[in-house]
């Protein structure tokens, strides 16, 4: 890797724009991990914060960094200087923040979308990681039509979708980082897939990753050696 | 060129960003024409309009192809079907998006800077464009420092012109595309130039034409090889 930095690339991502699947298919080429909004979103969304530890870890399997996290996180939770309601939706974003944080620290390079992972990680200014903050997003048609393929419903339903969820991102956007989701200035660079398919989003990615002085081929690289020093005697 | 189409690039930018000297810079690389809005805004600016056709063909000295759109629109500004104030700004406006129009359909590749251009080719729909609409913006730090160093002045000063520019484009954009110019989905690629250098914004956007179909290397290929008929006895 050209930049010794760790690597974050954000993703924020219009509803049917296709930007989790880019990010999916792009980390997977990279050989990185992919953390997405419906795994994070579950501490918000559970009560028994003990549980969705496991499913969190469960649903990563294999992946020891969140375990490492998880040790690092709890006390901190139960710190009674934090809120007196461990599971407000306040307490639980603090405990986001400090997830999203720890994988920034730890994690050579990941992917993150959605959980105002820019946000967090910005006012972080981590000196050791490098963020790159993108915004994926498509005109109305070609959402509507991505949504109808992906989640096999109708025109109607699909609108339905859109607006119900771009809404539920932009609030919970405006409520913990206080700023407007669609506002460009948010991130680093911002793709319409309206014109360009889901492979070429991940090259125009690509491309910008190389500028930053990643090479897409060797982003992974020194999580392998680590890996491969691990195998030997 | 692997595509045939025209190619027009459409550049909006916040003042400072860098997006215009990026345009510039590029369009003489590619070895094709920029159109910025300062040349273009002559036509809103003065109410003279012969001396104004006769000062955007001075300032493009050897350009032919805009003798060639003159020629053609001319007779058009002076429809009556048209509004009877010949310099009111709508029909200055008009007369512009001819031109734009124009430059589309005659060139096979160019850059625009500002003055709606990306809404004009958007609306027009021309099957023989490849219509790329890019914008490039920064934050302030980053934009107050490029504009003391260009433009020579205090902080002070580029923080009003930042200010005053940004919001005649705003409201320009607002006047005549009834959208708002900061709305990244007006656009295809928004680029932040606060974390990248201006020689790297251009390699982003070489990397997009790239993946559009059209190799930089190769985009003034067509003009050049009409000038070397021409040359031929």
């Amino acid at each position: 890797m050209t930049n010794k930095n760790n690597l974050v690339i954000t993703i924020g991502r219009q509803y049917g724009s296709g930007g989790r699947i880019t990010g999916k298919n792009l980390a997977k080429e990279l050989g990185i991990h992919f953390y997405d909004e419906e795994i994070l979103k579950l501490t918000s969304e559970k009560s028994a914060i003990g549980e969705t530890f496991f499913r969190l870890a469960d649903e990563k399997a294999g992946n020891n960094i969140l375990y490492k996290i998880l040790d690092h996180v709890k006390p901190q939770l139960r710190k009674p200087s934090l809120d007196g309601n461990m599971v407000s939706p306040e307490n639980l974003f603090r405990f986001q923040s400090e997830v999203i944080r720890s994988l920034a620290e730890e994690e050579s390079a990941c992917i993150i979308a959605g959980r105002c992972a820019d946000y967090i990680l910005s006012e972080a200014e981590m000196e050791n990681v490098t963020l790159v903050r993108l915004f994926v997003y498509a005109d109305m048609p070609t959402r509507i039509q991505r949504v109808m393929e992906v989640d096999k419903v109708d025109v109607k339903e699909a609108v339905r979708r859109i607006k119900k969820i771009d809404k539920e991102r932009k609030d919970y956007y405006f409520y913990y980082a206080g700023k407007d989701w669609m506002d460009m200035t948010n991130y680093d660079l911002a793709i319409n897939t309206s014109e360009i398919d889901l492979e070429q989003t991940a090259e125009v990615i690509k491309d910008y990753l190389r500028l930053k002085g990643y090479q897409p081929e060797e982003i992974a690289g020194s999580e392998k050696s680590e890996e491969e020093k691990e195998s030997k005697p």
